[in-house]
């Protein structure tokens, strides 16, 4: 079993060397700005850590890996255009948009959710790639839900953070070869991991669930939904160590 | 085998009701007013014609042929972007982002491609998925050449409208289960038919090769290329008719 950090290291080498498609010509610059922006790749290693505690090897999980994180790349590079959030700065540097241009960053962003698919197929079973389609659409559907405004932050969360999160432990159990059957309790343990994350997220920007019940009880309902993750691995019968880690970091970071 | 007009039907139909994700919430009015836009269906008839020629039945071929709809129909929600082309209008009603603003129009493309792909993933062989996200990528990549406004017509046309026709035919052979090694004369078929279609557009839009060769010399290259796909037909030992129809349709088109 590898550490956190291992499995990260093991994602970055991956990602900085990915193979694109040679058909996108010049458009592949700004796909591998978008992927270097050094991120935490928390959703890629947690798909590595699912299949090593699940009994796969965390090599043969890399492409899921590195596909989950292009989805999530895809939807950074499109929720930072003028329409949507405007942001023209994302993790201290010029968001694609500003980069390249509006249009480049469209394209960018269409391009990166089409390679994270022409990744997922590269396993033998069509499973894994109807994970990650899957839960992209969920993902699609929060952010539309965030766009309209209404009140449904809950929804929303479950959908635009949560559904990320579910695709994460599920790409790893598809790689590793677990059952469907057999997945229920892993993919309740993934529900309590999102959730956790994004009473974190909510506690560092001071908004979402601070806003409506306070920096107190969002910091209780993390710990609480921490503690349910923990004893959703303890429920099973693997070596859950490293995912136990990331757990803890999750409920202690502060970036 | 089936008139293309009795495909054309079939294909409708079922667009029509499509069934899509329920966590799409209220995007998914977008995703259908897209679809809803009259068009000529012209690739989708032709993934049913090839599956039919080639031995398989037009059923077997409907999620893969709705599947290359929805990644064109995904193409033309972005392409009229204001950060694109710019287009108001599309076939005499208010593009999607007109209609619906601009932010739902960026999301309801991207949810077109993902459903696209949900939809290519319902067949037990990864072949289908793969063959529609690898012209999925050419075709961004053309999109990326023509913005760029570089002098790469040819190459452009090749990438922008070429690797969907590709796929026209390719999904239907796969879905028919013909090996790959013998693809090739048909997939010759669809380089000549996708060139087809892009000779007459420019004679009916006066631009591309009418503007650099001229409106005869245009029609003679058009000529060619239908004779060379006629050509292509005759050498296959099966049934082509429907596919002879769909050639001199094309070669024909007044609109």
């Amino acid at each position: 079993m590898r550490a956190p950090d291992e499995l990260r290291a093991l994602v970055e080498e991956g990602l900085a060397a990915l193979a694109l498609s040679p058909e996108l010509h010049g458009l592949e610059e700004s796909l591998r700005y978008a992927l270097d922006g050094g991120g935490k790749r928390i959703r890629p290693v947690l798909v590595l850590a699912t299949c090593e505690a699940a009994g796969g090897r965390a090599e043969d999980a890399l492409p899921a890996a590195w596909a989950l994180e292009l989805v999530h790349t895809f939807s950074l590079v499109h929720d930072d255009l003028p329409a949507l959030d405007d942001d023209d700065e994302r993790r201290g540097r010029a968001s694609t948009h500003v980069a390249f241009g509006e249009a480049v960053g469209i394209l960018a962003g269409d391009a990166l959710l089409a390679e994270a698919l022409r990744l997922a197929l590269s396993y033998p079973s069509p499973q894994v790639a109807r994970e990650l389609v899957d839960a992209t659409l969920g993902m699609i559907g929060g952010q539309y839900l965030d766009i309209r405004g209404d009140d449904y932050s809950e929804k929303v969360n479950r959908l635009k953070t949560g559904r990320l999160f579910d695709a994460s432990v599920g790409l790893g159990l598809w790689v590793a070869e677990v059952p469907e059957a057999e997945q229920a309790p892993w993919r309740v343990f993934a529900s309590e991991l999102g959730l956790l994350f994004q009473l974190v997220d909510d506690l560092l920007d001071g908004d979402g669930s601070v806003a409506s019940v306070g920096a107190e009880e969002t910091r209780r309902l993390a710990d609480a939904a921490a503690e349910r993750a923990h004893a959703r691995l303890d429920s099973l019968s693997v070596d859950t160590t490293v995912l136990e880690d990331i757990v803890a970091g999750l409920a202690a970071r502060t970036a």
